[in-house]
Formats: structure tokens, sequence, C-alpha cells
């Protein structure tokens, strides 16, 4: 489209397994920030890591057990949080979901994969 | 929580009232990066506005009608928008509700209205 903008058709992006009971979607992106949908299977587990991305996940669906620096807390439907920059965070799906996470800058190494 | 992290629970955020039709809830948020749901009524209409903010709209639930700098297209659940710093652009809900709309840096004008 004209100056810019970016369109991302759900069903024209490519779904791919990241792990056991997780895939991915790489949905609107351009340099500064990043969509990506996540469906977790029940007992899928994103193990704890670290980036230098600034990072916000909602939960679309389901439930999560999230770990971040140490801490565990339960995040359902609607719920979101922040996560900063290098903070080691991960979660367990406690309910069949999807988690939407947010970028910014984009991931670079998400799009080598490709 | 430690490190910077921060958990928005979805009920505790308040939900305003933006416009005929509109209602929103700011969810994660920090100085890079905000998360915002949009509770559309059919028919309601975000009028074509800019803003120096990146923005990633991604459709939750229904159908919406957007218009980015005069190109008009349909965008129905699961699809999404980038939209670069001071592009114009609007939204006319087709068929009833969700939008979340994730900017960065964060929209701190949305922040002095609460």
């Amino acid at each position: 489209m004209q100056g810019g903008t970016m369109i991302f058709k759900n069903k024209e992006q490519k779904l791919e397994k990241v792990n056991d009971g997780i895939s991915r979607r790489i949905l609107a992106h351009d340099k500064n920030l990043m969509l990506v949908e996540l469906y977790f299977e029940k007992g899928a587990m994103g193990t704890p890591h670290s980036h230098i991305h600034e990072q916000v996940s909602y939960v679309k669906e389901g439930k999560f057990e999230y770990e971040s620096n140490g801490v565990t807390l339960v995040l359902e439907a609607g719920d979101s949080i922040f996560l900063p920059s290098n903070s080691v965070h991960g979660a367990v799906c406690i309910e069949k979901g999807v988690l939407l996470d947010i970028f910014t800058p984009q991931r670079e190494d998400f799009l080598k994969k490709e």
C-alpha cells in the first residue's frame, strides 16, 4: 500500500512449529514493531530466555503460568504483561490457548529463520 | 514485580468511552510500547487521524473497513496492519468487534486523559 502501510492477512502468513506443542505465526511487523501469534497446546512450555527487545505478551485465549525474573503468576484471557529488555521470562500453558507477543524493535532473528 | 516486569490484569484496567460506540482499555505499557483494547459497536467509526507513533492494529474479533492514506480495505479476525509514523488512518466497524492497537513509543496523550 501507499506510504509504508502494510497489510498482513492472517491466512497468508506461515504457521511454523517452534517447539513441542507451540506454533508461531509472524503478523504485522516493521523495523521497530512486531506482532506474533503463538498457539500453545496444554502443557507446552516456552522455556525461560531473555533478549534485548522489550516485549508485551497478551493472552488471547487460554491460561498461562508466566515466570519472569524468578516470580511466577497466572495470566488469563485479556491479561497482559510488560517485559523489559533482558528480563528472563518463560511460560507454561495451563489451558490450551493463544498468546500475542509484541516486540520493539522487531525480532530480526525470527525473520532469518524463514 | 522485580526488574521492571509489570502485570496488567484485564479487569483491573479502566474501560473508558472514547467515541460513539467505541470504548478503550489501556493494557500493558511502558515508555516504548503500549497495548490498547478497543471495543467497537457495528457502525462505529474511528475518524481518520495521524500521529508520530508507529502502530500495529490486530483484529481480535469482528470485521473492520480500514482506510490508510486514502486506500480502503477490509480486515477480519486475525488480520493485522502496520501503520508508519504520521500515516493518516481510520476504521469503520462492519461487524461488532475488538481491535488491539499497539504503539511505539507509548501514547502519552492517552495516559494524560486518565
